[in-house]
């Protein structure tokens, strides 16, 4: 590969914003900002197939069902097609009261009548006007003066306010946006952006909203939230002006931009789910709204069934959300590495104990139950998984919690099994594998209980008696011993010369009620110093344990065989 | 669905850091920070199917090859397919002199001697010692007091220390990490590296590498960058330590934490290739070199060939790359909307007429050819595009430079399919729908030129005389005029009645040399006022001018047909 060289004069350094008195690093955000979706607009303008009016109208009803209060709808003189679908859902009444729509367009006069005249019989309705004000734009694409420029956005600004007084019927609000805000010179922004409003005349009751668009990302994050910052303190009549962020994710942080932006003293963003728009996308609102909720603050829009939020966003954009977009992507809340899989199963056993609420699950920001996720998918196991993994799988699927022992032991099995399969393991596989090691509800066993009766002696011992099939052929066997455990184990060492001796027992309940099961784990030694575990589970206490000393009979003699 | 309710008590606001004199917010970042890749470690812990070892080398390989000097190879200690890997890498020997591969080991000892057994006969290599100092994990995971906790610190290092002057002929670097730093007491991760640092006893020539994790991303950006500075003022011994980042994207934020975190004093950051790793995936390492790079900072690694690097990057995870991610994403270069494609080719033509490389293309943060994509890609042409973009793709496909009245004219062509066949038009759909509005190389027009010839007469005009096939039956004809286009002209009016006024003419050449065509674009008025637009294009100038004339005169009859 050629190397990349760096060529020396075809990029420059974004300049810093001069403003070594900034207050936003030391802010917190502590209430959700208003919410704009721009699905409808920038995001329909970016996707391969744009949206059709049915999938449309579903990404609209979805925005409506998740609570966004300011939807953007549309470009109205894009063409028929726009203008129809926008006219035709404001005619369809199926606008709730509590939402209001946007329509965007440019700074021409017949571009926004026509926009005015989408909304026609609208409750309500924002116009949002944008031209371009950076100098990129002023002098490439349209060979502009600033006065020019400045004009444009003073005629706009006339239109709307000439078009909505013509149309008092509908509530209208206005949006202006100087594109693209973080690559021009914020003192001719607010420049531009104050002219606008000497013509709107906004009021603190009836605010403007200036949207400040990253149009294109060119700085880190901190930049953008100086020129917020920038902007809000030198923009005469603030008051009367909602500021708004639009941030796009050119260099990985639209997020971040914000964000820092809202810190800055923003009262409202723009963007889409999943973070959808031009090239790299806008800003994601699933990601900021539950950035927030992981804060402890209400965003006001309800992901609680993020799966159904992604199957229509999906389905609309014919985009996916990927793995691993935060909260959303499959595998966010995966762990596949045993040491987190450890501390996972132990926070969620903290959890349980708390006596309050606080969610500190290590390695989950977010219970993954608050967006309707479920826990079996968190521990997944494969060859980078050590015990804490299937012991997960274990409890959750079988309800088996495995003594810390028993899992050293089986977490053996279980590498060889990944390692051999090079591949993912699900629960199923690690069932099998569980019943294979311990010869649990296996056919083909070595020693097998086919029934057994138990009986106290007057000396108050115990006498097993049953039958045992060994390797198929049944045999009539018994021994006495001071409990139910060591009286079968004085008949396996009597009738088949194999010696356990008893280092660890415990039994455990599986389930409550008629269907509960026992489980009973035993670790013992056999007469050369090997420990073998042993497992049994049955409905009755008593006949877990004697399969659970089956269990490492069988695996004793396993061993034996395989010795 | 129902509403989500944001639980009271579950979820509380990250603690912000005390830092009121904070310096990072007035930095920018001048150059590019030393790269540790991870994505043998912390990304392969974390796909579903974990890479075998020829993905791994594949992997090793690539990043050698884009220059990555610090490579995380893997956790020795995890077993014995891990193990392999790593001491078959180094005994192959084909670990290039200036790259040092790096292990990660939990603190006990057993674990650090397999580690450093696991580089037996490198030349280099860094030894990654981790334990938890954060209070859940502390609490939860692992139920020590603070003090245990720095002892285990110690105790490791200890070993790492004793371990290294063992194996003198390898040049031992350390690396120490405060698991889960960035939810830590910032004092006590300080307390414990100093502890570690103490027993290691780093110089300015021989640091220590102190890696500070956002394990999980807990806080926005610049609360890390806070941690990081903090950390950077009260280190005792900061110029004996390289400070590490190493972010994750839990709140979509981790690629901004790390700038900010550069801008707080770090000097090194680890990730993955395209943000793989743990659940929403470590700091994507292509993502922060290349937003260097269009800050005219050389990030050191090579992405020339980019979609060699997703290739690979694909291949070895098996996760895609999203269409949307910066740099790498398929349509990140893209524009299906008309005005930005129409800014980006004024960006283009602008580009080519300034005297410096100066790159400032409206749209584009970065020159596509840098990274090893074509222009091609740019521009889309959808329903949501206007003339820009068809006129892009005609230019650049066939050489077109249509008249801006000609494309507007077009657009509705174009608009109208776009419309219909609800889907991406693709440059053949364009030259299609081209040919067929100017009746140009279409075989079943109404005029087709068969052959003519051009005669220069005594008083200076000009006679045309040709067989012209009309609905495919030839005819004779010849008329007079002024010059070429005017005797072609009298004879549509003489011979068929069509009357064609000429309001507009231009040419251009198609390429150059001896397969230079020319073309050309001629707007007329029909009698009835309309507008008719034609093109030819031939090898000979002056039969593009006649097949001109026609594909007009072919425009009005169809004009005057269907009317």
């Amino acid at each position: 590969m050629p190397m990349l060289k760096q060529p020396s004069n075809k990029y420059t350094r974004f300049a810093p914003i001069d403003l070594p008195d900034r207050q936003w690093p030391s802010r917190v955000i502590d209430a959700a900002p208003r919410w704009l979706s721009t699905d409808l607009r920038d995001g329909n303008q970016s996707i391969i197939d744009p949206m059709d009016a049915v999938k449309k109208r579903r990404f609209f009803d979805l925005l409506v069902a998740i609570g966004v209060k300011e939807i953007e709808i549309g470009f109205p003189s894009a063409g028929a097609t726009e203008f129809e679908f926008i006219s035709g859902l404001v005619r369809s009444g199926s606008i709730p009261d509590d939402v209001i729509v946007q329509v965007l367009t440019q700074s021409r006069e017949d571009l926004i009548r026509t926009s005015f005249e989408s909304l026609d019989g609208a409750r309500a309705g924002i116009v949002h006007l944008y031209n371009a004000v950076s100098p990129a734009w002023r002098d490439i694409v349209f060979r502009m003066s600033k006065d020019e420029v400045r004009e444009v956005a003073i005629t706009g600004a006339k239109v709307m306010r000439d078009e909505a007084a013509r149309r008092p019927d509908t509530d209208w609000h206005f949006q202006y946006s100087p594109e693209t805000f973080s690559t021009a010179e914020l003192d001719f922004s607010i420049e531009v952006c104050a002219a606008v409003m000497d013509v709107l005349a906004p009021t603190p009751e009836r605010p403007i909203i200036l949207n400040l668009p990253a149009t294109v990302e060119a700085a880190t994050p901190n930049i953008y939230a100086d020129q917020i910052e920038y902007f809000c303190r030198n923009l005469p009549g603030r008051e009367s002006a909602v500021i708004s962020l639009h941030t796009h994710n050119d260099r990985g942080t639209g997020v971040a931009a914000a964000e820092l932006g809202l810190m800055a003293g923003a009262d409202r963003v723009e963007g889409c789910l999943f973070g959808n728009g031009e090239r790299t996308g806008n800003c994601c609102l699933v990601t900021l709204a539950l950035n927030l909720y992981t804060q402890g603050i209400d965003p006001g829009l309800d992901f609680s069934d993020i799966d159904r939020v992604i199957e229509t966003v999906e389905y609309c954009n014919d985009l996916p959300v990927h793995q691993r977009h935060p909260y959303g992507g499959e595998l966010v809340y995966t762990a596949f590495s045993g040491s987190h899989q450890d501390a996972i199963k132990k926070g969620f056993e903290a959890h349980e104990r708390q006596n309050d609420e606080l969610w500190r699950v290590p390695y989950l920001p977010i219970d993954p139950a608050d967006l309707g996720r479920d826990y079996e998918a968190v521990i997944r196991v494969n060859s980078q998984s050590g015990k804490g993994g299937f012991a997960w799988v274990l409890e959750q699927k079988h309800g088996l919690k495995l003594p810390k022992a028993m899992q050293r032991d089986f977490s053996r099995h279980v590498q060889q099994l990944a390692d051999q399969t090079s591949r993912e393991l699900d629960a199923e596989d690690i069932w099998e594998a569980f019943k294979a090691a311990y010869h649990v509800q296996t056919p083909d066993k070595h020693f097998q209980l086919v029934d057994y009766a138990e009986t106290r002696a007057i000396d108050g011992t115990r006498i097993f008696s049953g039958t045992i099939a060994v390797d198929g052929t049944e045999q009539s066997v018994s021994g006495r011993g001071g409990g139910l455990i060591s009286s079968v184990m004085a008949t396996l060492r009597d009738v088949f010369d194999l010696e356990l001796e008893v280092v660890d027992y415990s039994q455990q309940s599986i389930g409550s009620g008629t269907d509960a099961q026992a489980a009973t784990y035993l670790e013992c030694t056999t007469r050369d110093g090997r420990t073998i575990w042993g497992c049994g589970i049955d409905q009755d206490v008593a006949t877990a344990s004697v399969r659970a000393v089956l269990s490492a009979a069988n695996s004793a003699h396993a061993a034996r065989a395989s010795a």
